[in-house]
């Protein structure tokens, strides 16, 4: 089952057996002072600079966040959109809880996005799906509903087979559905890692759609996140995740890491490659 | 299941949903002169500081290998074996082809071994499964026979059930037989790692054993070998290998981290702990 990205130019196409699609989640104020203050200041460069960055460390697609306190989404939702688009030819994935910042951004972008969320809520159904099917798009699912996140993989796989129903009902096609099955701290549930693992599997096994995670929740009051993310990550590829949400500069040595295990990376290439690069990077900074 | 593991004074259980036992690697003469001419020059005193060290960073039981061009493992592998209980309580993993050194080995050892290995070989069968029995040891069966290490998953679970059925057959226990899917090199074949994760996926839910595995295979011929070695022991523990064979100084944070992810650290205790340990040696170290 195969979903298609688009920006204008550039098509990326997440596979389950081809390699692992890097969603970079960098565009994003949240605990960023400097780019929510860029973003409420209409300054785009910032947002320009993250797009470059993300790209040159391997990201295929970016995700394109802009809220924050005291920025009107619907107005600048867009305006970063046409700003990443200047800089970089990766298909977009539009992130708001804004219906109407969704659209706006949908209005000006000129492929085939994906829009970042719906859940099993109904009132979200409502008001993403449509979106989705009116502009083509695909749509992330996250396996959650109105009482929030389950805490058995049985019921996240439950959701994740109601969002696709849904989706089906109004013609968007299970290929379009990227299911997220959501990650939550092992620190305060020792079962968080393991749950989330077996939802991705009955996830992979019963509904076949493509599937994104983004990892780092569950390190979170942990030290060394980075290590805990990185190696989640690598049982979550394995498990079937295939376009995680991450910041591509940490996690992109796990990734190609874990695509050579699982078959990916023919001859290792791809990991070589990067393995080169790294070493010139190292002696040139020397 | 549980496999329970003595040293004289120290029981060491493991079970399918406890904490990662490691086997620590480091005392083989393979690709190591110097511990080779120690070992032929009937010098333990390298081999002693190998035991403590591996104990020290973390590994619960001991492989001991002596095996090396020159070496009389009959002779050498009860000296061994003698040396380490001399400094360390932690249970041994008695590693030889040969039958004659096992059964030296386990006439000095007073606690319930690990025998390292059988296969499923008629003759590997015939030759070591009588001793395990003879001396109530434990046993690490490889997926392997006569014709090699299968290409597919399913005829190493074959094997495996083969050895376990066998070792029944015989009045040992299945909690007494380990088994160890084995690792190819990912860089000649590129399904190397899937057929491996698959075969213990396999293991685990159709005969329910506790398992090993050698994963430094994996990475042979690649780059940056350590960083490959860590993600696919992380993917294997989470498809249920419960007892790795490692160095222990250089995994021991991928395997704590996955006993966080997979539950099998409450409340992040050990990991906790270890990463203070390793602050603190950082900065004694400045």
């Amino acid at each position: 089952m195969d979903t298609i990205l688009r920006s204008a130019s550039r098509e990326v196409t997440i596979r389950p057996d081809g390699p692992t699609i890097v969603i970079g989640e960098r565009i994003n104020p949240t605990g960023k002072k400097r780019l929510a203050a860029s973003l409420a200041a209409r300054d785009m460069r910032r947002v320009q600079r993250l797009a470059l960055s993300q790209v040159e460390d391997g990201a295929d697609v970016l995700d394109v966040n802009v809220g924050a306190a005291g920025i009107d989404e619907v107005e600048v939702l867009p305006l970063a959109v046409k700003a990443v688009m200047e800089v970089t030819d990766a298909p977009l994935c539009l992130d708001s809880a804004n219906a109407a910042a969704l659209r706006a951004a949908l209005e000006v972008y000129p492929g085939k996005a994906l829009i970042n969320s719906v859940n099993g809520e109904q009132a979200s159904m409502e008001r993403v799906l449509p979106l989705v099917k009116e502009y083509g798009a695909a749509v992330i699912a996250l396996t959650m509903d109105d009482n929030g996140i389950p805490a058995t993989a049985e019921e996240r796989i439950a959701i994740a087979a109601t969002i696709v129903e849904r989706a089906g009902a109004l013609g968007i096609p299970p290929e379009d559905v990227i299911v997220d099955c959501l990650a939550l701290s092992v620190c305060t549930d020792g079962t968080a890692g393991r749950t989330t693992l077996e939802a991705i599997r009955g996830v992979r096994e019963r509904l076949g759609v493509n599937m994104t995670l983004g990892a780092s929740n569950i390190s979170f009051g942990l030290p060394d996140r980075e290590a805990i993310n990185d190696i989640f990550l690598a049982m979550a590829l394995a498990e079937g995740v295939n376009a995680p949400i991450v910041n591509p500069g940490q996690s992109r040595k796990a990734i190609l890491i874990s695509d050579l295990l699982l078959g990916k990376d023919e001859f290792g290439m791809r990991y070589v490659r990067f393995h080169r690069q790294q070493a010139r990077q190292a002696a040139a900074a020397e």
